[in-house]
């Protein structure tokens, strides 16, 4: 028979079953941090018609959609979660309770140019509060507090979360008489970082044709450095000459002064009034997240306030605020600064059982014992050399390999090697299970990520 | 703005969140059993080449198959977990450790005909065990122990495991001189329960020309009933005249004569041998597993051991055998029957915090803390009347609400209020979290299934 060669294709992440078991390690903090804060889960379908996901159309992202027939029907698959997520809102509006809490970890797709690092189908996990018609402002506050459990439980210290908020952005715009090119001088704005202030203000002037003095203005405006309290002070001279501002300005002192209740410590948080995110999309708040020590990186977890997530599908006003983890990207440049954990167990079983008998039976009611007690039991039963199936047992990185022969047999006992140590000893099947009980505990607590 | 009607595709199941909780646990329960047999996750592309998913060729598969262009590629959808398995050993074979054991729970996609019940995108879980060259039939009976844990574990008690070997059949039709029809008997005898013997009979002497006496022979064979023993027993009069037969029975033997040690119950397993499964891929023992209330379900965890995995795609002999559970249907066939237990916790929150203060702060920290001891928490702070809020904790069936006001904050109490019983009481924040944490551990032995 003629063989083709296997292959997978470029931009599409697939792990090995080691990185695989840190994946969901990861995955599985990410999950569980989210249902705590009350948000329940969302499975949508990865296709959905073209008319539908595409309602809002144009931009970028449109050239990027797989996009293809089926029968008559013309299909695409999400490139994103929050277009399913405005789609379900709108369709099942009378069947959910509002704030609607929910959180998606799934799949999406975009053909980008394949490039090291850039994935085509890569994880997503989001949450999002959606109000109908009001979203009290405690939500946006919380969701740093979000933010702070997940990355904390994943093993990370130095971590900012950055928030600003766009009312303050477009209220100041508006004070400079500067309304119309706002959304150009915040897309600007953003790139402060990257180009810095030099650069950002010669685009201001000789590209958006904004005068010197206003240009000075706003990147003194943006200047705004220091601890929260003190940018929230600098921003209090500015209140009272409009509205909109106003407005941001007590929403982002709501935020910051409830973020000691919820857990966030000063550390971990900075008002940041660089941060505009580039989308037209949000309306207030807006989060931005990054690695203090790899700030090359980005952000790796964003989000904010929009005023109306379903306007293509429903009258209804539903405003909301949420974040995204672009999951597959960050496992990925953990992955490369090295800072995935090798300590997190990736052994696909607890126990490694090889009987020496013949008759396989008391060493199958072992394991069936062990699994009763919820120890993950493999059985090794090939025909295979000893060296092989210690060899074996090492190469998965297994923790525990129980031998039973004729003497353990008779004796009631278990000999129990801890492959870490070398360490053997018997022990009654009662004890093997609190050993390795207490070993799988000890692993458990082991975070993911190691900074 | 003109708005566009929203709609989900017909064939992709969409869940509210209700029974997406209901979704969440049964696919937890098949995860977490799967893994306690020492299997190990795997998360493949959902799009692969057209070339290497189509390497096998031809098939009623084939016109199923979403396939589309982008860029230069020619793409597919997996429709299966089994195809994608194969070219992940084949491509990652130096890599891997064999027996290689996985498991994966993921989407597949088939463009069938719109039906009731059909599913165009559909969640198979599935566990494989590769060998490299050789696989201990030991292996083939640990698999009913697995389906016997799955199943049980999700709350079913009367459903039967039946397996076969595909060897004692292929022997079986040598001895009659048959071997060259044996393929289309037997798919022929797997219709047996569905279009009963007499019509089974015609078939195979009128469509596929078998003398009366091996017709009758053979509906004497696959009639062969009553317990495993004796259906074994009935066997052994058959053995020494074909040796493949005599193979087939002897792994048949030793797969039933481990089940007791594996912990299966003999209610829960039956040598069939009117079992053969459709597909010519099985070599050895195959299952299938029915719910005996419900036979008009079908199988609903099938599988069996097969010669070679990824012969399109490498030289090396790799034997497996594997079970899948088409999890999407399973599920909308529950709901159907009305099995799905409406005692399972489904609030996306353990408790609800009501704050009744203007400064939330006192509610925050409430939350912070419960969040600390592990228990769900949502704060509720849109500005609505009390009854709204006592609704909206009514319909999303969130088992405690707390109140916290100025008396409490001043006691250093909370107004805790069951939302079952009624019963209202003022506790401590710790003995909050001990009422709410013994209502979670109750509700968590709840199984998602009820017969």
């Amino acid at each position: 028979m003629e063989r083709l060669k296997p292959r997978t294709l470029s931009g599409f992440m697939e792990l090995l079953p080691a990185p695989q078991m840190q994946m969901e390690r990861i995955m599985e903090i990410i999950r569980s941090s989210y249902a705590l804060y009350g948000f329940t889960p969302l499975d949508t379908p990865l296709i959905e018609s073209s008319e539908v996901l595409l309602a809002k159309g144009g931009g970028e992202t449109e050239k990027q959609i797989y996009r293809f027939s089926k029968g008559d029907s013309d299909l695409s698959l999400r490139f994103d979660l929050t277009v399913p997520l405005a789609k379900y809102v709108a369709l099942h509006y009378a069947e959910l309770s509002f704030p609607f809490r929910r959180y998606q970890i799934g799949k999406v797709y975009r053909g980008e140019r394949a490039q090291r690092g850039r994935f085509r189908e890569f994880y997503q996990a989001d949450i999002d509060v959606i109000g109908d018609e009001k979203l009290d402002i405690t939500n946006d506050a919380e969701i740093p507090a979000i933010i702070y459990t997940v990355f904390s439980r994943l093993g990370l210290k130095r971590f900012q979360i950055r928030i600003n908020n766009r009312k303050i952005l477009n209220g100041f715009y508006a004070m400079l008489g500067l309304t119309e090119k706002a959304g150009d001088i915040m897309r600007t704005v953003d790139k402060l970082e990257k180009i810095g202030p030099d650069l950002v203000r010669a685009i201001l002037t000789d590209d958006l044709g904004i005068a010197d003095a206003q240009a000075d203005e706003i990147l003194q405006f943006i200047a705004i450095r220091g601890g929260n309290a003190q940018v929230l002070a600098a921003l209090e001279a500015f209140r009272g000459r409009n509205e909109v501002f106003d407005e941001g300005l007590g929403e982002l002192a709501t935020v910051a002064g409830y973020l000691g209740s919820f857990g966030v410590p000063e550390s971990n948080f900075a008002v940041d009034l660089t941060i505009a995110r580039g989308l037209d999309y949000y309306t207030g708040t807006v989060y931005e997240t990054t690695l203090l020590d790899h700030p090359e990186i980005g952000s790796v977890c964003s989000g904010g306030r929009y005023d109306n997530l379903a306007e293509y599908y429903t009258d209804r006003q539903l405003p909301g605020v949420g974040i995204s983890i672009g999951l597959t990207r960050l496992f990925y440049v953990l992955g490369e600064q090295g800072m995935l954990n090798p300590d997190v167990p990736t052994a696909p079983t607890d126990a490694l059982i090889l009987p020496m008998t013949q008759d396989l039976a008391p060493a199958i009611a072992l394991a069936t014992a062990l699994r009763a007690q919820g120890i993950r039991t493999q059985l090794y039963t090939e025909q295979k050399k000893f060296k092989s199936k210690m060899n074996y047992a090492d190469k998965l990185c297994v923790p525990y390999v129980l031998f039973l022969g004729e003497d353990e047999i008779s004796e009631g006992v278990v000999a129990c090697k801890n492959m870490r140590t070398g360490e053997q000893v018997k022990l009654a099947p009662a004890e093997a299970v609190e050993t390795i009980r207490a070993a799988i505990a000890e692993k458990a607590a082991c975070p993911p990520i190691r900074e």
